[in-house]
């Protein structure tokens, strides 16, 4: 069988974090009227689900794209090491500044992983916040 | 950091409804020869699971694609407003004639929608009627 | 090793169906009063998850309290033929005076599965309206 | 049809907070020795899922046990208007010196929707911390 | 109504099957080195989930892009028959020689439907090994 | 406060495994008629979700009823070391004669679980075959 395919392999890992979301030049009148009770000046959390895809073609002996071990042990290495259990705002150096809106955390994820993944491949990134509420990055 | 990026940010809502699938001119017999036990003369109903998928680039300042706050409130005045608790095929005007498939009801919901989202972001609509059976329309 | 031991073993089925909650003698203003959108006069529909629980010990030979594909037939023969993809309130018998709330229908199937399940066994009946709201009767 | 049954009615709802556990006489190791990262100064957070459940007879005219909107309404007003979007060690009462584990949360809820709930009605409180971490109050 | 778009209609099935994962030619260690535990020589297996994806036009008199009775029996002819409560490796020509990776079970899945579906409809498949670990091939 | 209660607290682990159910000493029809497609003779598999429930007072002091880390680390230790990506029937001392069958996985666990859970707990098990077909044994 040859190969002349590309398939897509997902793998889910889980963190929990504590965050605020402010613009810090505003007031807190400005703050609650965009952000409203996720502005609270003493955080809340979430259990983010974080679903990361990597596109290629299979290797014709193993039949992998990627070894899923292999991609589990970089998100836990440099995503899951640094947020989870953490207070995104005041924990980590990706969210000092950065307002940490599922928007720019997926994005801020992507761009972490894009420099582990090999460039044969293509990456996306989805991030849930909630079931209801979630993000995706394709890059 | 700049933000030269499109994300994808998603909201899922639910409603529930009856509905009978049929086509007006046809038979009983041909009716149930093709939708089965959908073609119930009384009805019968779903728990609808809608997810709705919009796509632009983040504020800068807020890190927000479209408040989540503000998209569910769209979604709960213009979608669920018409069709949480009813019966598609009686009491809604959009179905009076047209078939309430999965697949009609998601180009429907999409087309709604598409009138009150920014031209600037992309929508897409998906639908669960069951966790086995769903449609998406990405318009 | 003896089998001095009651196990439960649980089975889950699916049936989708529409309804109307009201009191027959009472108002529109009074049905609407206590059953709020659940009592649209033209039926709104659900996705019910059923899940039977049934108790006793395992024989000793095969290790099975009950043939899961014997009592999924049982399931299916005796109550998702009367009420999937049915009006409740108008397609049964069970439910043409009785109010089809989420505690009557799941006392309605007990009562059912009871007379086809060996009295040597417990039985205990789930059943999900939505997957915030659901019943259970132990009997 | 008379009703001489009892019925569980269980209704879920949602809140999202942040966190920290500790002992506030213990050390920094100490704490971390027994609470590991969930003890991280700067709290983190979660998505909790909580299904209350309450025992009783269904009423012989309506069906219910207890309307689920007037239940609903009860947890949002003494529950979720708590501790959603809250830091419960800093933001709350009930865990300004009580350490904010599953178990002591479960049990400050069951307490609260005691009050609440008629004493003719059995209740009993489960709350998800994870998918994978939970606990359960029967009272 | 004129129908002029193209919606995605997705059918989810289900089968559990035993796998090992190896390279024939490979030693023991140079299989368990890259396969881990998934390579142990008597088995393990898995509940595979499988969403099937087909995407076309309405149909303008039944609503339907294909109706899902259908889609569900080819998947149970062509795909369940040959693999559910099977040893993939002993138990199928498809895989009597070709490694089991999700990877390649998807594929061969997609190759197998795409015969039974009409050429004017676009076909993706994604399988779940795991909710976990999951593949996507989209053609 | 006083903590004159008992709360249970649940861990939901995770394993995949390979089984065939026959009874040794019958034929392949006799094993066909009573298994039906589970007496495959070269196996088939699932992924098993392992909740174990512990009950008991917690601890005045931290808040807990038992460390949720010691109980995970117990059951990957006592349990997933043994059955996690094995044959059932071929790896395990556990099912080297006795049917694999659910009820009996969910007892042999729970044996394996009381010898390691302080005596002062009440201990449940419960493991889920797939989504539709689980089991429990509370002792």
């Amino acid at each position: 069988m040859t190969m002349e395919r590309r398939v897509s392999i997902f793998r889910k890992e889980h963190f929990n974090a504590a965050h605020r979301l402010f613009v810090p030049g505003w007031t807190d009148e400005q703050n609650f009227a965009t952000f409203g009770k996720c502005s609270n000046p003493h955080y809340h959390g979430h259990n983010y689900d974080l679903v990361v895809k990597v596109t290629g073609e299979p290797d014709a002996r193993t039949g992998y794209v990627i070894n899923l071990s292999d991609l589990s042990a970089i998100i836990q290495q440099q995503v899951l090491a640094k947020f989870d259990h953490k207070n995104l705002n005041l924990d980590t150096k990706e969210f000092a500044t950065l307002n940490p809106t599922a928007e720019n955390i997926v994005y801020v994820i992507y761009e972490i992983l894009r420099q582990q993944i090999d460039p044969k491949f293509d990456l996306s990134v989805r991030l849930y916040e909630t079931d209801r509420n979630f993000v995706e990055y394709p890059g």
